[in-house]
């Protein structure tokens, strides 16, 4: 079943492999299926050169394994969530990517400080609160998932306009429209880290509101001019 | 029309992934010719490996598109306007490198600090003011171009000698006198800026204005003797 | 003798350098055969084009070479100690990575500042005292691995829990059930010193225990559900 | 003539090149054959990857081009000056890589944080003093090499136990036994450098000197039991 859309979540999970983002089996993306209400997830543990389209495991959004021989992610849960509360995504993306990691760590937002960044997302990438003891020592991955979502809700932000997180603590979850976009965004989301370590300990400051706004409208407003307009 | 030229731009625009300056379809390099006063540009939101020297497209210096499929690049008024300005270039690119762009984010020039700059530029390089809310909303890109070149002009830098600029919370554009020139001063640029960044975190000072003078003589002046002489 | 496990060894000093860990002949991994008590461990500053399965040197646990033409590393009494002390442990590796040596070279723990860290080790990476003018003049080598030794010991460090050092000045030891598993390790630290460095140095604190103690159970505990449970 | 040696010196300038330490043409090495006073040399301004043996030049001690096609290295007149100065040394490197230009650029020795360092060479890494505006607008090159020297036997430095230095504000030059030994050292020097960096940043204070000695020793000593006795 669903095999279009494992194909996709295999190529997009190689992804991470091709940008970079991940050593070992660190890293997972999903896709879902909004009609069928089913997404297909990386199994666990997993090694990338091993991987075949095959090895995806298709779970339902309450949680029950539908299809595979192997473990889903351990970070299914968490995947989980985000489609449930993010209902616009078609796909989701988690590594440990080094610098979207060290502000994570840090528990610092990524601040907007040019238009890289603004391209990107409308807005500085929140770094969620830390998880309490109850909240890690219960359903953790799926409470990952629930401070995403309130992080999002309670300081308003437009999960369309911000295609990504940071889990304190922890490190980067990215959305998109599909599991290519969402493993894109990973890859995007890093370069911006990157360039933010670099900007603020060289004392940055944020870009201005004019020329963030008018770069994340350009790409991505109902007017954008950026591209060949498809 | 302009085949040769297309394919020269064609080339450089290649040559900013082969320097690892640009991901994904971040950057653009154009080259003019002087005579029919018509410039070729990179096409928007191409990726670089679907890229044919027959996509690029063909500008003239009233903006108008004279061939072509394809939208222009979304910084070609940008392109256009230093054109019009520094009327000894030949090439222009723009890209998103890491350290150029983390110094355009702070804000700052980027200081001489050693003869690795001064082999390349003759002084600073300048970072603009920022745009102002109303040349951002007006026409951006073209007044991006306008500010570059005030800022050459407040600060009678001459564009012969410093060919490359930072503009401010955006990134590096660089020129030459053809497209190929222009790519490669990006990498010489992104290759001084990490130089810089890596220095100014040591607590650098500027190189003394007599090497720097000498650097930049032996490769650049009328009785240069760096090279073979060609 | 040991053909096997020259193989393994051979083939874990190899991963030092698909791991981009080593430069030139800088590192070098070991394995036991705990029955025979027999180690077998990389001949001294040979490249590692060069190597071959048949130049392994094998030792005794009591420094006697009992096979092989070549002299074996010059850190193999660091290598001894280890088998000697920490009796759990079948493969130990040593380089010189970049980050890791930084914090070694600062006489720096590397805190557990997230879960990256938390999936490889229970608790910070410690960084042991300076060796006294004494041990240094005296049988050195050895002398490290009883540093080494003598750090958990104090500072009551379960070395299962916590499998890597940081020699004071110098660089790390890492260690795992067999060559591979201790050379993949140091490849897990570096990753994790080099998200530590630019965590540090944009202001981190460590991680909160409970969410340390959730990721390192969830992947090494008696109930870990990570991976595919083998 | 001196063809062995034209060989020699080609394969240690693409040596740069393999080690990541120059791009486009920065960077060059030499060799010297003692019994005949003559040094051979890379061309000025040629690509690495158009350069052929043929090209090299050979140059007298008093500074004459005694055959080849080419201008030698606009850096000749430097490494002609360490040939006289440094009398044990049979190769000269010199780059512009990136973290040892950084130190330079600071004007800071490099501190011998650790053994990686004390593996390389017994002591600092100097950085020379400022040339004067006199020697700059003077015989540049030739001065650098004075400078060179002077740093040296000011601060009473063996050269062939710190087989490298920073030129202020400019960038190393290393030396060996041969050329390819002055390469690898430019290498060495470039690793020793980053990881300095890193260490300074961190806060780093020098190895103690008894380890220093000892690492410095048992790889360069007269009685070094590293490696396998050749």
């Amino acid at each position: 079943m669903l095999e279009k859309l494992k194909e996709e979540v295999y190529r997009a999970n190689l992804d991470l492999v091709k940008y970079k983002l991940v050593i070992f089996t660190w890293g997972n993306v999903s896709g879902i299926d909004r009609e069928s209400g089913l997404f297909v997830i990386k199994p666990s543990g997993v090694d990338y050169d091993k991987l075949t389209p095959a090895d995806m495991v298709v779970m339902s959004l309450d949680g029950k394994k539908v299809e595979g021989d192997m473990n889903p992610s351990s970070d299914t849960p968490t995947h989980l969530e985000l489609y449930k509360r993010f209902p616009g995504i078609g796909g989701v993306a988690h590594t440990h990517s080094e610098f979207a990691v060290a502000f994570a760590q840090a528990g610092l937002d990524i601040p907007p400080y040019g238009t890289t960044h603004a391209d990107f997302a409308y807005g500085a990438i929140p770094c969620t609160r830390d998880l309490s003891q109850a909240e890690i020592e219960g359903e953790y991955e799926l409470n990952t998932g629930k401070v995403i979502a309130e992080c999002f809700e309670t300081r308003n932000i437009d999960y369309n306009a911000v295609p990504a997180v940071l889990v304190h603590s922890h490190g980067p979850f990215t959305w998109g429209g599909d599991a290519a976009a969402a493993a894109k965004n990973s890859a995007v989301l890093e370069e911006v880290s990157k360039m933010a370590y670099l900007s603020r300990t060289l004392g940055a400051d944020e870009a201005s509101r004019a020329i963030r706004k008018k770069h994340y409208l350009r790409k991505h407003g109902a007017n954008a001019y950026y591209g060949q307009g498809n």
